[in-house]
């Protein structure tokens, strides 16, 4: 197991969150342009901050299967983009009173609540589209699919739907760990893959990479709900406790604490052990950072 | 002027509903399969019946352009699926409590009221993205920026909200008009260009079919709001008066009905003109069938 440099990776990830920030407030329309309500509602929920973790992923992916640094405009920060703005669009809609009616998201009012229903859920619409827009001007037909394919019905949609079902009822371990699969896990999964396929790495590396993303994938969405049950709301941004009050499924909720601690810890060093090591291995860095996040 | 064969139109008008009826069953995901009720839902809602005027415009178009017979598989055939459901993901969230507040779709209950509103946002976006890998399948990245665009704040969602802001409001010709230009026109027009570009249009080509789609995709609209005043309830399937009673602004809203119908003819003679005289020129059928059309 490769020990990642911690103050290297801390401005690695600092610097990827103002690179993603700066590319978000790129590639978004202007809050000028008509209609203005809209670019204000998109704005404002993508700029709201977050950790942008996905595309910093994806970034590290395509840096670990040693893609084209010159290309990077045109490619690996377009999909950073796209993906953010999934993850942003899947939020808005999630938070929407008819699924989980959220009223805070990022530590500030959710879309619905500041800009209305109706602009929420075109605001999320919309982002939709502007992604699938920037993913296709990778100029990779088979990154749109893949996109398309971990946000629906056998991925994200999936995964939403089979969490809001499962309110009120008493899981087994599997059904959790299938639900997490597929609303956390396959869009963190389609990150690690699409910054492997843009930078043209091997099917061996893809495979590999592919059950990488699988495993922090999982571990990211059970520390969720590890922070859910113990974390700190102000670093969280989110109010904390959640799950138990919507009675949601979750994995310690099954599990306990620690045996849920335990699987998150094990996933992680699992998962780096599929890594080579290599000189830009940022991704060592990030599923040590996925397992002991705080927020 | 071309004048179009009635009954060859007739008959191509049935076939292309039969295959696009066909297409569509063929790549929407089985309802057997997880999770099924978001899959019930997408085949409820697009399997419902519709016109499917816009695919049939893009195979008009492809034809009209001389696309390869033997790759409309692989190309034409998926962009005329993904362009239907694009359609049919934008009525599902339009008719939502908080936009439309619609009841009743192609003759029968709208999505939420069937399978409740989180099943319908979450259908509708599934249709988004089943529509964008099909579309991304057609190997033309220009296609999917295309259908993006189109759908987009600049397009459709643009006329959406500025139609929702618009409710209770006296505007001018010029403000109908860009608010039809976007919430209809936009795909019309899209629909025609996709074709083209699949088929390898010439720029020139490309440039007329697009005035094209853009006179027929007006003309659509205002035909739309001359049936939501005269049309048959049963014919149309949806309830007729619903423009006035939502204070919906209306082409003959503002110009009459007598000054609305005439220029719907217009911008049909005017599409119409930018047609070269082919033998197979579905497209001349299908403007002469969108400023008549009785549902």
């Amino acid at each position: 197991m490769i020990s990642a440099d911690k103050v290297d990776g801390k401005l690695f990830l600092e610097e990827s969150k103002r690179l993603v920030d700066g590319l978000l407030d790129k590639y978004l329309p202007p809050e000028s342009a008509d209609p203005v309500r809209i670019h204000e509602a998109m704005r404002y929920s993508v700029l709201a901050g977050g950790k942008r973790v996905r595309p910093i992923i994806a970034d590290a992916s395509y840096r670990y299967c040693c893609g084209n640094e010159s290309q990077k405009e045109e490619t690996i920060y377009k999909a950073m983009t796209a993906i953010e703005l999934v993850h942003t669009y899947s939020l808005i809609h999630d938070d929407l009173p008819c699924m989980d009616d959220d009223n805070l998201r990022r530590g500030i009012l959710t879309c619905h609540k500041k800009f209305g229903e109706a602009v929420a859920v075109l605001a999320g619409d919309a982002l939709h589209d502007v992604a699938f827009s920037l993913m296709a001007q990778t100029n990779s037909p088979i990154a749109v699919v893949e996109l398309a394919q971990a946000i629906g019905t056998s991925g994200m949609i999936g995964g939403q739907i089979a969490d809001i079902e499962s309110e009120g009822k008493v899981l087994t371990e599997d059904e959790i760990i299938s639900i997490h699969n597929r609303k956390t896990g396959a869009l963190i999964r389609c990150s690690v893959r699409i910054g492997a396929i843009l930078a043209g790495a091997t099917e061996l590396e893809l495979k590999k990479l592919t059950e990488f993303g699988e495993k922090i994938g999982l571990a990211f969405q059970i520390v969720d709900d590890l922070l859910d049950i113990q974390g700190d709301q102000e670093l969280l941004g989110k109010e904390t406790g959640s799950d138990s009050k919507k009675q949601k499924a979750t994995y310690p909720g099954v599990t306990g604490k620690k045996e849920a601690r335990e699987i998150a810890n094990k996933l992680i060093n699992e998962a780096i052990s599929l890594l080579d090591n290599k000189e830009d291995n940022m991704l060592n860095f990030l599923a040590e950072y996925i397992g002991q996040r705080e927020n």
